[in-house]
This record gives structure tokens, sequence and C-alpha cells, in this order.
């Protein structure tokens, strides 16, 4: 007997159908002897219609209401989905996050799971109950509720399954597991059977929409055994764990696109030591992530610092950047949203000089300009124009996995 | 400084606009320098919704998780007149049931608060914020949520007036207090301004159907200083107290109806000790309430026991009756529908036996048939058939309040 956490998304659980397929894979995993935590997100909008609701009423609330809130929406989910399972005659038990013990920080909209106390739920289990968790959501010291920010129902998986010691963790997306690339970009793009957390966790952040990187941490640091796979196909995932077996000739688990960026330049920055360090710090003091850096040499003995944002976030960084001109010494800013990183992810990579080559190589053939180049241990990411990156993704994953 | 206990119910909260003239009424009286504790119902017919998906995925789900489902209700409308505080620059703070330490009984769906555990609330009132409570519900003692069961957000915020002493729990409604008959069918009905607890009690159980009895009890049980009020002008309304001055020259509270009612009747007993137990014995074990209940000498040695049930439960009645045929030893049932009850409340009213003939002087004027009678210390009702109902209201409270 196993015991095994299963984590459905807000789309597994949109309506009574959704729900009812959701209550069918649980129960055929309880029916064939295991115990079941189930962890399940709020249906379909609910939480885009809490927030409109919120909005109504004072689109400045307070974050420690809107967590009061917006946490009602996987409450019903478990209800919902308890109700759906004791039609099918099995023993449930549907738990909020507090009652199944999970303590968080204090911080409201973006709280960290802290610990989890598991005597309710492992009681819940002695009796053979399926037990029904809230995903999103902890309780602070304050005994206030918390939300655990974007990807936060796969993290109370993860977590619940670090607490258990489970031997299991199925992430139930639409999708059926962990691609070489975006199927709908590169229709040649294959499932992968197996994945590392480090390259899953490079694929996350560089634009793959399936894990969210907190949760894929959580997981690496507790060798929790991931499984991706869809709620719609009984068929199996793609296994994210510590080490892989490569049964194929590259190093390359995949390739992943990010068109959510945009590029800012502070052209003509005088020769001072430290300035890149103000400018960075700068930034992080308003909590805007940058990613890949480039630092050039300008005409005339000043340079340029080259770098990405967010989309969202380029406004503030412009305005950040204006309002300390003065201090930072820089001639002008140049802004591109029209741009998009491709990335190539896999264990090993950077060891094989050959890996890069192949990447250039590709985008030369292909006709595509590299803007800027960024590279990681298990990554290499190159910059390019906004329209040539679905081609680039092409490209790319022909060069590696086109001949197999 | 006093402390005030405020419930507003579901209608009164039911959208944004609603939401922000609660929040209205919260932040005069909380500027006049007082204490505020609010209890709030779920929004308009959010609990109606609920239920429609409970019964979608499974009409037999457990009331464990109905309480689970239904409780997010309450929880909503904290957070969103929470936000509307907080819009209007007020220090607030929402709380469910478990959050505010109010503890219940274990049954789900129909639990009683057994115990408020003051201390949160008592930490955000000292803090001067203004302490919003999820009605309706409590925790019980496995750490599950209940529900409270019907009326039971007045029972909410009966219980906490009563666990914080406060000097005042304000019900507000959609109507603007007590009054002498339903003004709807009695046009001259006026409004009171003070009603004992006993005098509401009857009014409460006998049809009017602006306070739980079961708030009501509490109310008594610890002397809370109710005050039943519009939550849509701004006016005093009825305060319900132990005593009260009785400025008028009748003992009358007022007038009710009840036309939810229906007549049972068990035709040709036999003569044998103990029948009407075994009777209302079978009944109680069903949770069937029975009301008024006449006995009458039947033909031959025989004798008939009518009884009144509410509507919902005739059909019920009825079978349970059937069923024990044999054992009760009766001819044949009778069954009505189409009757109604008229009751007139006031303390004294017993010991003053004028009262009583100016009932049936009343009705005798109107011509209306009298089928049953039914007295208690301070209530005088009569059975008619249905579609005398209202014509004996407006002339039993003209003949009271008609010369005033």
């Amino acid at each position: 007997m196993s015991l095994i956490v299963q984590k459905f998304g807000g789309s597994s659980v949109q309506d009574a159908k959704h729900l009812r397929n959701v209550a069918g894979l649980i129960a055929e995993t309880y029916l064939e002897g295991n115990d079941v935590i189930v962890v399940l997100s709020a249906q379909g909008d609910t939480t885009d219609g809490l927030i409109e609701k919120a909005c109504e009423i004072n689109p400045g609330a307070s974050k420690r209401e809107m967590d009061m809130l917006l946490s009602t929406g996987e409450q019903i989910s478990v209800a919902l989905c308890a109700m759906a399972l004791e039609g099918m005659g099995l023993p449930c038990v549907s738990l909020t996050a507090w009652q199944a013990g999970i303590q968080s920080t204090s911080v409201h909209g973006d709280a960290r799971i802290k610990k989890i106390d598991t005597e309710r739920v492992r009681g819940e289990l002695d009796q053979h109950r399926i037990v029904l968790v809230t995903g999103f959501q902890g309780l602070n010291r304050r005994g206030d509720i918390t939300t655990l920010g974007r990807g936060g129902s796969d993290t109370s998986a993860v977590a619940l399954a670090a607490a258990f010691q489970a031997d299991l963790c199925q992430i139930f997306t639409d999708v059926d597991g962990v691609y070489t690339a975006d199927p709908r970009i590169v229709p040649t793009a294959r499932k992968l059977e197996e994945i590392t957390y480090d390259e899953m966790l490079e694929l996350a952040s560089q634009g793959a929409q399936i894990l969210h990187n907190r949760s894929v941490e959580l997981a690496k640091k507790f060798r929790v055994n991931l499984e991706v796979l869809s709620s719609l196909e009984r068929k199996s995932g793609t296994h994210v764990k510590e080490v892989t077996k490569k049964v194929e000739k590259t190093n390359i688990a995949g390739v992943a696109r990010d068109v959510s960026i945009a590029r800012v330049a502070l052209v003509g920055l005088e020769h001072n030591p430290g300035v890149a360090f103000q400018v960075f710090h700068l930034l992080s003091k308003h909590n805007i992530n940058v990613d890949v850096i480039l630092q050039s040499i300008g005409r005339e003995d000043t340079k340029d610092i080259s770098f990405t944002v967010h989309k969202k976030d380029l406004a503030d960084t412009v305005a950040v950047l204006e309002e300390h001109k003065d201090t930072l010494r820089f001639d002008h800013i140049t802004a591109d949203e029209h741009i998009g990183k491709v990335s190539v992810v896999g264990v090993g990579l950077m060891s094989n000089s050959g890996v890069a080559a192949k990447i250039f190589e590709a985008l030369y053939e292909a006709g595509i300009n590299i803007q800027m180049i960024s590279t990681s241990e298990i990554r290499v990411s190159v910059l390019l124009d906004e329209e040539d990156v679905n081609r680039a993704v092409r490209a790319i994953h022909d060069k590696f996995f086109g001949e197999v």
C-alpha cells in the first residue's frame, strides 16, 4: 500500500461533470488500495469572480481580507469533490488548510508553507478516509488565513507529499506531461518520460507553464517523487526526479520560449565602478526581477547595460531609473517590448560545448538574429525579435530531435 | 463607550451597493465611539446557489460536507464588508466563526453554540478594530465547521452579545421593527417601541418572521438588550427586553398569523389510556413538531385526536400514523391543509379573561368560524379556515387597537 498525493487544478474541477471525472480518478487510486490525499484549486473562474467582487467594493482592499475572501474558492471545491466521492460510496473528508495543519509565514497573498502539523490528516487516513485538502492556502501564527501566491496549489501538494513522505505526488493538468517543446508550436515535440528537478526548474522559469517553480524547488529539497499527468486521459505522464535515465543521445530535456519579457538598455553610463550594482540594487528594492544582463563598452569611454524584465514591470523600471538619472549618470534609456527568449535546457549541457554551437547553427540556418545570450549550468538562452521566437523554437528543436 | 453587536441579514449585504450601506451604518456606530462587533449572513442567494451546486453533484451529500460548503457564504460576506470599511479608512478585521472562538455542538446543519472563547475578538477590540464575524456557524469539538440551522445568524449575534456583555444587540432587517400585526395585512398596524422576550417568543413561533425563536430564547436567558430595526432607514426600531413599560391601555403586544400549518385528525381511536402519549411520542421520534392539540369524544365510546403540524410534515405524519394503525387502533385519518392560525400575544393576557372574550366577539362579528382554540400564559390562538385568516387578523386588530 502506498500513500499518493493527487493535485487537480481549477479547470479540472470547474463544474459537476469535471468534478465527477476527478472523483473517478481519485476513486481508482483509492480502490487500488492506496492512501490518498487530494489537493484542489478553486473551480474554474471562481477566483476571478471573487476578485471582481472585491474590486467593486474596494480596489485597494488589504491582502489580509483578499486572502479571507479568496480562500473560500478552494473550500467550495473540496466540499463538492467530497460530495462526489460520497455519492460513489467512498469514505472521505474535506479539510481546509488550517484543519490540515498547514502553517505558513505571515505575509498575505504570497505566504510560504513553514510546517505541516500532520495529526488530523494522519487520523483521517488511519480511518481509511480519502482526505481532500484546500490548496493555495495556510494559516499564519496570528491565526489568520493566508494564500500562497501563484502556483500555490502545486506547492501545497508537494509540501503535503513531503510531510507525509508520500510515495508519489501526482500533479494533474490539462496536458499529459512535459514535452521537449510546446506542441502547439512544434508539432513534432515529444513527451518526456522523465526529467530532473533542475531541468524542470529551468523549463518552468523559462516559460513552460506546467509546474510552478516553487513547487519544483520544494520537491527537489525533499526528494518528492513528482508526476505531471493529464486529468483527461488515463496514461502515465512525466516523472520529475533527481536522476533520470538518459535513453536519448542528446542531453537536451527541452526547448522553452518566453515572450512576456521586455528589454531595457541604459545607454551612455559613465565608467564608475559599482554602477551595475547601484542599478540592480535599486530595481530589486522596487521588487522588479531582472533576468538576462549584458554589459558592453559604449562610445567614448562610456558603457551600456542591457537587461530584461517582465513586460508588466517595464513602465515601473523606466520610471524608477529616470527618477535616479542624476545619481546613476546615464545618457538615455531605450526599451523594447517586442523581444522573446528561447531556452534550451538539459543536465550537463554546458559540459558539452557542442550544444551551444548546435543552437547557434540552427538559428543561423534559419536566418534568425541573436540579440543577447545568457547561460547557466544546464541552460542556454538567446534573446530574439519576438516575431522570430516560434521559428527559432522549431529550428532548434529540429536540430536536436529532428533526426530521431 | 459602549459595546454594540450589529447583525445584518443576507438581503442587507446582497451586493456592493447594499454592502456599502451596511458599512455606513457600522461606521456611524464606530465613529460615535463604540466598540462594534458585526455579524453577517451570506449574501442574498449565495447559499441557494451553493445548495444547487451540491445537489447537482450529490443530492444525498452528508451534512458535514454541506456545512463545509455553505460556511463559505458568510466568509465571503465578512471579507467584502471589511474591504468596504477599509475603503472608508476604518480599522477592521473579518473573522470566521472558528477564529472568533465560537464553539458549537457536533451535529452538522443544526448545531448549537456551546461556548465562545473571547480572546481573539477581545484582542481585536482592544486594538480599536471593528470585528466582523461570520454568522450561522461554529466549530465543533472535532475541529469541523458546523452550521447553526435556521435563523443561525441571529443566534450568533445574540451569543456574541451575551459573551461580551454587549450593551446592545441590533438585528437589522428589512422591516423597521415589530408591529402589532403584519402591516401588509393590517394597514393600521403600529410599530411597538418595546416588547418582552416572552411576547417576542410567542410572536416568533406564531409566524412573525422577524427573529428566530432560538435567538430570542438566548437573549432572554442572558438578558441581552435586543433591538430589531431596519438597515434601510435611520430610525429606532423595537426593543426586546425583560420588562416593558405599557403605555397602552391594552396588554396586547400583537396579532400574528400562520398559514404554514395543516390539521390532522385521528378519528375513532379506542378508549385506551396512553394512546395520546403513543401518538405524540411516535411523531416526536420522527422529528415532527406538533402544535395545537385537541381531544374530543367521538361516536360509540371512541375518541378523536386533532392536532396541527407544519404543512411540509403533513405527508410524513400521515405515513407514520398509517404505518402504526394496528398498534394505535384508530378508524381513519383526516387531513386539512387549508387552515390557518391567528394568535394574540401579550403579557398578562390570560389573567384578563376579557381578552379571550374580546377575540371571540371580534370573530363572531366578522362571521368567522373557529375550529380549534389553544392558549398559553401569554397567548390565545384560534384555528380557522385559511381563507378567513387575514380577515380575522384585521377584525381582532381593530377590536384591540382600532379605537386608538
